[in-house]
């Protein structure tokens, strides 16, 4: 019997036949493939007609076009999307891209009025202007789903500002903060990422129509016109600028970049929590897989999908960085590739924040065993040292000295700090008194950090009623 | 009337709310995005197929399974090959990807037989199977058509071997070489292209198979006979080595970047060379789009995206590297993400080389105009400055100021270095002879290049030669 | 004899032995170089010391310290400033660090109050103020450079705001434009990296410092205070985060990085310019270096490291974003490699920045040879077209047609548009008019595109005025 | 008083203007920066001067220069090794570059002979040369240290080829594998580094000298004498690609990218592994930091900064991609970046290697904690379910089933596997007899997986062993 899959078999010249066979047909086919962005730039489908909207509406009115032509570009681009809507839109290769697909079909229902569209604008800006409201439109979309993964959190926050566990530097615990801290100190990292997002889209919001290919046009075109009614703050002010520049595609796919990253750490440390050594944190199975053999094994899928997607959210940035980095003006076919890589981040990080929100709510501190290990390890030996300094006047490197000899102690006796007696204390310092007793309970520790932005409790919890009230 | 396409106006909440809406339904929905790699793993069915037989024939004669099971694997994943291919087969997303989705069916099809395929093998050792394998095909594709664009050059190169053009450094002209000479730089830059992917498909030719999810197996399995069944040297020596690594993933992108690089330096010379100013070479409208308005107007598009892709090819070899970084032994979700960023380098840098092929063989050098272009600016000043080497001994540095002086009166009076009298070449260097007007024409210099790979016709003639004979 | 470098002999077992040779002497040695960051980080000393003057007058200011020891510690540190400023101050790599450094040696000078200044702090707050100074200073300088080069580009704008050139698609010549228009595209771009950085800068313009080792601190510090004397907006809102964050960092590379890849486009269009067969613009030797023996030859190796530095640039940015990836909280040592290519990236884009103000102030556009080529190629075809819609109502692809037959025609006679006779224009289109002419010039191409944003001279010149009074 | 260190304030005029003030001095600073490579090339001293013997040895055999003048020369850069040797060579920013420097000092010294040493080569083979001999040594280098990492696996692996641990998927216990299977893993990885270095030298041992210029020369060289007596296996074939490639500099810095990750992820493990929780091994503090006051605290610095220093290799590489993209043939200054990254990346990779040999060897394997964490979490469930395969020839996925029922019912009850009776056993199961106790110890577990590459303790021990022989 032959193989079913010999084609495939790598020595034979099969292989290297079929490989690149599609464009075993010659140059037309290899254009084809080079030409042809309907394949992904058909997702910008609405911003296309709500361009042409825009254009045709002030074309209208600096008198460029009819009142009726008008009306006709109008109904002709509203069934159109409806057409596309309802998936009966028939979108042709040959006609390359979004722009000529609708263009072409416009003319068809409308005839001659159809023609007149294209006035003034160039496939240029128009391509500019499509790209460009789409990544505002997917900064808004992307926006809301980082306020609401930040709400999740402070919520967390709000519920947990008590909840001690130990705070970590190089993965060893240092001093005992609570959960509700460790939340909203992913907060603070996401409201930067927000307004990253912000200034963005500030930046970018300007309008390339009516640059025209790259010149600008003789017609009487109102470009504030149609900046304002496609909810930019103004016309771009350099057309060839307009139609070159893709500074804000790498700025959006750094802005992912960024993002993805922070949640990416997040991730990380799910993955490392919810390893049965640690058990800081449950995540139902709605989060994890698991195997039917090994009940335990509760797989962080989800985890690990954001932090391993970060890496191609640094790859788009790169890639995009590369095509623009060294091009001339004005426009270049290197920049049709500015548009995969955007809406593959947007796809990504769209995905990895709704995995966030969800296991942040979804996943249960495990309080008890968080509280044991925030007392593990001489964890209060800085408020020790802290209290030598307050209580006794002692110059601080001093005091981390004589903290040194009494942690010292107490290990070599395999007890805590609140282990040794007073008497054992003095024996090292003298002017030690029963009231260091006070600052020795994890409880007490973090409590005391009360300097602004500190973990004590108090201090969480009206933060996390403070990002609350501006997330709600 | 309402606008068309309001759900998509970036200040309506709708915008937001519909932007992530595919996850609305919660965290089944995330988790299905997350889990189900079949949307794209589906391209190695070949690869899975492949492998299955090649374990199942293994099973049979270790005795793990019986000689009828093996009949029965065999013909049901024939008859599923036959359905893919066909184009009716049906994909689940809900079996999450190309392994259980072949498995699920093979069972429907011959029962019993199906549930014993999977003995001593794991989802784990599966799936870095059948990404190797496909790796290993795309090399042997990818090598393929490296090989059909140095054949395109080397035979440009022959018919171009005393085609004189400027050299240039720093993109101003230096010296006169040779189309041809200009060609084989390229030929020997994709040649080492072609060995970088030989040595990355022979280190990684080794099978996982057999590893199983990260220990090994303790049944009686024959790693050796499946490795040598699939085409591999033999089995790999580590089982958590097998499952967790992917090297060979990220070398293989590193080839694909390397070599887009490579191609994409050709292109910007296209795109130069193609710039009326220059006018070195002619593309047909083949390689180019035009305009009607604007019959000189041949925009080199696919050069354009030759160079423009390469920035993808980057960044998908630095995802792959961030991906794998960091990361603990063996398998993580993370490393899902090591198919797309391969997936789609591989077809890029398929139609990058298909492209280049095409142009490679289309294009036209305008002859006179590189002749002209070659003699311009005392392109042969060097020529000069070696004859006063060799012909009065005099001593490199020196002959390098004297040549200095020459060209400088030459310059003065407007005219070319072989314009100047043989009397006022004296009056700089008493010594200079009639013989060394012999050296001062574009094609007495390119002639005399005759050091091993230099530019002279007659080196350019045999090295293209040996490559074509190499590449028949 | 015996040959001089015989030790780097690569087959020599010499080579091997002496490669990691420093690292013979074992593992104090490697911990020595891996801890002693003293070499790089001392250029925050400046940083340091402000640091260290804002916590020990807050401190004296809440009480913690004396009045006294804060004087002691503010004359200490005004003395190590002048110690390293005037290249005196010793520094020691077994005190790691500058922040030890420092300490140490104000111990030293002052005794037991030097010993209290780090009370409420710790290295991990001190590091991330630091660093957040060192990048907002490097800002600063930047943004200052920035505004240089556009100053340099408004000031060449307003002087050639009427001198025409070719715009370039695909860098074939495709409508005129002008040699401002073309500096004020640079200028828009420059100033969206200005905002870029703007933006960066008040973003991270909060203060880490009293966040302690990560959990805050007991001491009644007041860090508003701080953070008000060291120009900070406030203090960071979490503890945690104030230590484990970097991506003000990775903000700041991505400007960088955006900034240099704008700066590479024109150093590409500076390459490109200075071809001789393109000729566009002379730069004096001051920025190009040549050959005395090929005195045309004028290299434009400013331009050129321009473009090759912003490689630097992205690869700075990239090994930074690797580095937080999956980096779970708070402190670790990975975080130290935030430091290198911060300091690294400011100097390689201080320099070009430098480099690109000097170039636009240099070169001198080739007045003559530009207008020779806007004029080529049929450029004002597209005005031709226009016209056809403006004046006789033509459908826009229908005049798009009528121009393709006119431009045909010119062509088949080997004439520019403006050669052919009014009649040979009724010929294909007979309701052509005598008004068409006034469109066909170079000039009037220009003149023409008035809408906001276009080339048209008055514009550019109106411009450029807007952008030299806001730079000046 | 004033403060002292004022000229820092960022907002102050006096930042801004001290910024760039190294560059206030005008275009001639500038110019300096930007061409003055002898910073860092002077690294290269050994390397240039290897070159220039060869190539007058080779310039004497052919007869260009007189046998004098070699001795001369020789014995010139003798002098010269021994001047930089001994710190005594004043190195010249003016001279630019360190092929000038020393070419400036040798004529100095000699006289007319050194002005003959430049006959037949150029600046541009010359540079070429100095890179590649430098990698050269630096993968000789670097690969003498990989092998001695491996062997300290190879070491650790012979010694614990018995010490169960957990083997890991998702960071979730999976199957207990062996502590020297584990560090076997990573001998793989790194010999596929090692391999990948050696075929990175095999495909750059090619000797650019004699490409001169750009063109090749005239002047009877012997490429293959200076090839051969500088080690390399031929000349290059074209002086085009001599003069113009760097894919081997960006090959060798992807070689160092896919070790440096490969260290970064026992890095990663080393990390988690000394974490108190997991507390798999013991690092002594030769290779931690600690705080004199949290003495558990163990700080493992040097495998966080092995983790950290990847992501500066990433960014060299990518550093260099984009360098490299897109630049037309052949010299162009944007290449003067090949330098800097490749020397920061072979510095830093020694420094990695150089702690990961130091850790390997440091590190105490908790012998019976990792036996602990073998055996819990159910990890002998596999090993279950194979029983039921082998011995009751179950189909795989039935044995699965019957295996978590199995499971369950331990479970419920809070046993071990083993701690099920056999009577409640054959309630699920009634085949199944007393023989399936042999297979649910740990220790039977890891004795079972004999496969080929599998972590039975016979297979870890041999393959120690081969690894040891080879790498002695």
């Amino acid at each position: 019997m032959p193989p079913p899959v010999s084609s495939n078999d790598p020595s034979s010249k099969t292989a290297n036949a079929t490989w690149g066979g599609r464009f075993a047909e010659g140059p037309s086919a290899i254009m084809g493939a080079i030409n042809a962005s309907i394949g992904f730039d058909r997702k910008m489908w609405r911003q296309d007609i709500r361009g042409s909207l825009a254009h045709a509406a002030m074309l209208a009115h600096v008198g460029v076009i009819s009142a009726d032509d008008e009306v006709a570009i109008r109904d002709g681009l509203a069934a159109i999307a409806a057409e596309i809507e309802a998936g009966r839109f028939e979108f042709s290769d040959a006609l390359e891209d979004i722009h000529m697909n609708i263009e072409a079909r416009l003319t068809e229902r409308i005839g001659e009025a159809g023609k007149r569209l294209h006035t003034g604008r160039s496939r240029n800006d128009q391509v500019a202007l499509d790209v460009r409201l789409w990544v505002r439109d997917a900064i808004d979309g992307l926006s809301g789903q980082i306020r609401d993964v930040m709400r999740a959190m402070a919520d967390r926050a709000a519920e947990h500002a008590g909840t001690v566990m130990p705070g970590f530097t190089h993965l060893q615990p240092a001093q005992p903060v609570t959960f509700g801290h460790h939340m909203l100190a992913y907060v603070e990292m996401l409201s930067r990422d927000l307004s990253r997002f912000a200034d963005c889209r500030a930046r970018m919001n300007e309008s390339p129509l009516g640059a025209a290919a790259l010149a600008g046009t003789g017609f009487p075109i109102d470009r504030h016109m149609t900046a304002k009614a496609l909810g930019f703050d103004g016309p771009m002010r350099n057309s060839l600028d307009a139609v070159a520049s893709r500074d804000f595609a790498a700025e959006f796919l750094f802005a992912c970049a960024m993002c993805g990253t922070h949640l990416s750490r997040l991730a990380e440390e799910i993955v490392i929590w919810t390893n049965p050594y640690f058990g800081f944190v449950k995540l139902s199975d709605r989060f994890t897989t698991g195997s039917s053999i090994m009940p335990q094994k509760r797989n962080p899928d989800a985890a690990e999908l954001v932090r391993g997607k970060t890496g191609r959210l640094h790859g788009a940035l790169h890639g995009m960085l590369t095509v623009i980095k060294g091009l001339a003006l004005t426009y270049f076919k290197d920049m049709q590739e500015d548009k995969e890589g955007v809406f593959d981040a947007a796809e990504t990080l769209t995905l990895c924040l709704a995995a966030m929100a969800g296991m942040v709510r979804d996943m249960q501190p495990e309080v008890g065993r968080l509280a044991t290990a925030a007392g593990a390890g001489y964890s209060t030996a800085t408020d020790l040292a802290d209290w030598l300094v307050r209580s006794l006047k002692m110059p601080f490197r001093d005091a981390h000295h004589v903290t040194g000899a009494l942690v010292a102690k107490a290990e070599g006796r395999n007890l805590d700090l609140a282990g040794l007696t007073i008497g054992e204390m003095q024996a090292v310092e003298p002017r030690i008194t029963e009231d260091v007793f006070n600052v020795l309970s994890v409880a007490a520790s973090v409590r005391s950090r009360t300097s602004f932005g500190g973990t004590a409790p108090d201090n969480v919890t009206r933060m996390a009623a403070e990002w609350q009230e501006k997330l709600a």
